[in-house]
């Protein structure tokens, strides 16, 4: 939680709390993972480098935290397998998507696919998603695992309908959230939800707690679409500009394509062409300057400025949902977490 | 059914009784894979044509029989989601496994990565099995998703293991039964333990049907080894020696090269060699004439033989185990899909 806020002092015991937390749910999922076979059990170890922020882990404990679980003794073992099966679940899709995306860098280690090939990188992502359903099925709630299996289906609804619409040039903004719903939310929400059940919520607040994660999951991907188009290779730690050069139409350029005259929409339109074009011939220079070129034209349509805004207005969404809950510390370290989404550059 | 077996008329009751039972399971599977994202839909509709004999869920279906399953009346519905889950998690690897094979056809229909592409196809197998999860979870007994979490793990093992040790011509018989166990064995034993499971079997006779499903699943495999290396396209309807352009040594191979003087060894290695260099140029012809010449020096080291003795056993084991059953037709009609392992030859 440290990478990703600065925390006043009168929250540094939950802060610690959910500090300890996550060591506890590192160990849930090393245990989860073990694997008796050398190869899986190393492929296991390489994974865990990609495990960053643990964002997810994260929101279960402190919606557990919010809805009642105690924050005077180390988080329940079902929190702490919650929390686990959730991260579980995002590293599965992280190695599947980095397969899909022909990444070669994340979180600056080699992936798994270009270190021990789309293969091994395959069946890792299966053994990751079945070790997490096995964890969430060993607990004595039934609901977990009724959910996860429901969410990792919309995960990859919101996938499939993202390569469906590849290079459309035309793709609205309902379907973007469609997408993005499915393939971010889904997810968030269910940690937040499962954490407050886990906590004792009634089934309103678990209802208000997954707006919460869906709604700051996603401005979390509308802030990632900005990312893509204005960080670096280095401050955002992947492939610079991947979106574009894999031909996904993100929010700002949904919104340029929408709004502009018809002879400057043809040249944003020729650009994007072009980017779509070179990404077989994975022409960095080439591509780069095309990525220029149409940060620059998108300033000029107030679509960054359009994509910020929908961000902003999605983690007040969010904030709301918090209203019901009370004031504890715990629910005011996921406002601070809600507001985090808009500030990071990373 | 009737296409596994010929059916002797005292039994034709049972097997209407599966029969109707798994026009009923082809049902849960498609409400289960239902999607309102159109082109999941259309991916879940192709991927139904694989499904072929429907071995997995006639074990859930029968096994269910055996064990106390009323057959008066339709399998419960705890019966008919089962047999569709152990089936979607079955079709789920037949889709990622034709992506790491890069196979073109499957039970004479395009392949989904071959039609719809890699990306489609990771994606879809991943929908197969959070749908598969996704209906076990919604049983009210827990034991199943354990079960299903776990054997997933295993097949996952068992894949990445035959990866591990392609192109290795040393693999001893120890590894190839492990690799086995995990990728068709442990699938198989599902099937036979949570059918009984769900038929009111003890535990102990729970235990006797996983080794029932483990023993048939395994000589299933052997079987698959011989029928690869002498079967043709047309018959086994897959594309033909793949294991052995893949590099993956089967048990005749195995037995062959640990039961050769040195210099049939080195001829033997020296083929297999070749078969492995041509699989990248996919040179149909040249890949054939060395099939046929091995073929011809494992038939002279016994080494097909071996395998049939092999199998032959497996599935003496697995009969043992269903002596603890009570005598009934639904009894008479595992003892029968166990004796017609050895005899497929498709």
């Amino acid at each position: 939680m440290k990478q990703v806020l600065d925390i006043p002092s009168e929250l540094s015991g939950i802060q610690q709390w959910v500090l300890d937390g996550l060591v506890a749910v590192t160990d849930e999922i090393e245990r989860a993972l073990h694997s008796d076979v050398p190869a899986v059990a190393s492929l296991c170890k390489q994974v865990e480098q990609f495990r960053g922020k643990m964002l997810r882990p994260t929101l279960v404990l402190v919606s557990g935290a919010a809805c009642g679980a105690s924050t005077d003794e180390p988080p329940t073992t079902e929190l702490l397998k919650l929390a686990a099966v959730v991260e579980m679940v995002h590293m599965a899709t992280l190695v599947h998507d980095d397969v899909l995306d022909e990444a070669e860098i994340r979180r600056r280690s080699q992936t798994i696919n270009d270190k021990a090939g789309n293969e091994a990188a395959v069946l890792l992502g299966d053994y990751l998603i079945s070790a997490s359903f096995s964890l969430c099925a060993s607990l004595e709630d039934p609901e977990p695992s009724r959910l996860i299996g429901k969410v990792s289906m919309e995960l990859c609804e919101g996938e499939l309908l993202q390569i469906q619409n590849r290079d459309n040039l035309s793709i609205d903004e309902a379907t973007y959230f469609e997408i993005l719903e499915g393939k971010t939310a889904a997810l968030v929400g269910a940690c937040t939800r499962l954490g407050s059940r886990a906590g004792g919520a009634s089934q309103t607040i678990q209802n208000s707690m997954d707006v919460f994660g869906r709604s700051i999951g996603s401005a979390f991907q509308v802030q990632d679409d900005l990312l893509d188009l204005l960080g670096t290779e280095d401050v955002v730690g992947k492939t610079l500009g991947r979106d574009l050069q894999k031909g996904k139409l993100t929010l700002p350029l949904i919104h340029h394509l929408g709004n502009l005259s018809p002879e400057s929409r043809a040249r944003s339109l020729t650009l994007l062409e072009n980017a779509s074009e070179t990404r077989a011939e994975a022409t960095g220079a080439k591509a780069e300057a095309h990525t220029i070129e149409l940060v620059q034209s998108l300033k000029e349509s107030d679509s960054l400025e359009y994509a910020r805004t929908t961000a902003k207005s999605l983690i007040e969404r969010a904030k709301s949902a918090l209203l019901p809950l009370d004031d504890t510390p715990a629910r005011s370290v996921l406002q601070l977490l809600a507001d985090a989404v808009l500030t990071r550059d990373r």
